[in-house]
């Protein structure tokens, strides 16, 4: 039998397992321009919070008692495609389900050769393409300029931190423990990271961390943490807008202080993306993303989570921050 | 003697008559290099609420027991400077004083014998520049998008409402009385105009005026309204904030549905300016206006106050929505 999880329930507020069933069906039969695929990576991300909910956010919502999707590699263990064979390693926005069948279309070779496949998955994958159009397009980083990230230790933010610093300005993260603080500084030589649970004047210790004041701040957080930011912005700061984690699980709208009067006064953007918005730049930013990560210029960290049945867990436990970099469910 | 007009207090709240005061001082000389001019039409703007208290905002804040500032056209009545003669008529930011002496570095020279010489405080001033350039730069408009406007009674709004019809796009004012309702239906060719005051449920109306939904939110006003307006926008959605009058005299900071989650989900932009933003644009502008202008393709209303004493009362009534187009004092 092929084992699936499915959406069970709509999450009301933070996700919990029982939103999840673990199902077994029918082991999937492969036609005739279809591929039989088996699950060996699956990605868990944020944003797929949004599709739980019956509102309409990004994409369309996930449909109850249906397999959840996000990206996935997986290996080719029967092709009766033309331009797949068995062993071939792929990509793609697929089910949360050990095997499944697909027709191919959405579906991207890798090399399988790769020394870490996980790394499409991150840098080379939607992760990084988030990092370096979100910072690159929206964010337009000068030299010597100060960028601020939320959500710091996460897979964008890592990345997001360490292209900063190669375009030559200077990185202020914000996380939610002393371990990411400390592991921010040393290995992705962040220039100062703020714990946000431990200072009890956010503006403050930003402002501090700050001398110059703000020119980018990449978002991924959004709620208290991004006012405290906006409070320290410079003119002509540049804000994109690539999550909103803290706000996800709210069950009322949140509230904060309105922004339009900071942003008309600093002269402000503050633009909100999805990596979609630039599917043109996907292969210049590739490009420059591989040639920085051959040439050890920009390392990551993942979460590996072990086991098909803990992709739930590994899902909900993005909320409560225990990922650094990348989490990853390994099958 | 002459008269001049001071900042007495910093208001708190919506200001006062007594947050201003009369006084009389020495007539000034004119030295070499100076000319002495005579206050003709006093510009009275909602963004001069912000230079009136001791935050940081746009520009400097202006001084207590000094002279307020704003766009000025004067007569110039003696000239010992070689730029400009008796007679000559200038624009510039001068005080609020019926005579003044200047050195004529931020002077401008004006053709006396235009029709209506306020041209050059509104659609042809600043006015004129902020909605064009906002509406262009920012909001760049297609052909059959709809535009929202804010304030849309107001010296901007009438500008920006005519410039998006004649680029093609579909517009919908809201606005604080019936009366301009129906003048900017009838006279400014709005599409559709919403009274915000009438209205108990706006985002509905909103909803209901605009069927397939916003592309550009210009906004002047921020607060209750702006929120209105963004749950109603389309995806790629680009929100000019030229002002957020509405929050000017909150005396405490203003609380509101946090707006990050929308601008992610809808991969908006909303972006904050002052027109100085623009300034290498202003020639571009100030054509394109003309040539409309001439052509009979762009109208204009104005609200004019009469007499040096009520140039204070004349701001006031600004925040109560007393002006349809630019209000204007004439001493």
């Amino acid at each position: 039998m092929n084992k699936v999880i499915q959406l069970n329930n709509r999450p009301v507020g933070k996700p919990v397992l029982d939103d999840f069933k673990l199902i077994e069906e029918n082991f999937p039969t492969t036609k005739e321009g279809e591929v039989l695929l088996n699950t060996i990576y699956v990605s868990v991300d944020p944003y797929l919070r949004g599709r739980m909910s019956d509102s309409k956010s990004y994409v369309s919502s996930f449909e109850l008692n249906k397999a959840i999707q996000s990206a996935i590699i997986a290996k080719v263990i029967e092709s009766k495609h033309p331009d797949f064979k068995s062993e071939d390693i792929v990509i793609g926005n697929l089910e949360w389900k050990e095997y499944q069948t697909s027709n191919g279309k959405t579906l991207t070779k890798i090399d399988k050769n790769t020394a870490n496949l996980t790394v499409y998955l991150g840098v080379l994958g939607m992760t990084g393409m988030a990092a370096y159009l979100g910072l690159t397009e929206i964010g337009q980083p000068k030299e010597n300029e100060t960028i601020v990230i939320s959500g710091a230790g996460g897979a964008v933010g890592t990345i997001v931190g360490q292209i900063g610093k190669l375009l030559g300005c200077r990185i202020i993260g914000i996380t939610g423990s002393d371990e990411k603080v400390e592991l921010l500084k040393s290995k992705f030589k962040f220039d100062d990271c703020i714990n946000y649970k431990t200072n009890t004047n956010l503006a403050t210790a930003i402002k501090k961390s700050c001398p110059d004041g703000i020119d980018i701040y990449f978002d991924n957080v959004g709620g208290k943490i991004s006012d405290a930011v906006l409070s320290n912005i410079n003119k002509y700061a540049r804000l994109p807008v690539c999550g909103a984690i803290s706000l996800y699980n709210t069950t009322e709208v949140s509230v904060g202080p309105r922004i339009q009067p900071i942003l008309l006064t600093k002269s402000a953007t503050m633009r909100g993306f999805i990596v979609g918005d630039f599917i043109d730049k996907f292969p210049k930013a590739t490009k420059q993303l591989s040639t920085w990560l051959n040439e050890g210029k920009l390392i990551y960290t993942e979460t590996i989570a072990d086991g098909f049945e803990n992709i739930p867990k590994a899902f909900i436990d993005l909320f409560d921050g225990k990922n650094i970099g990348k989490m990853i469910v390994k099958i």
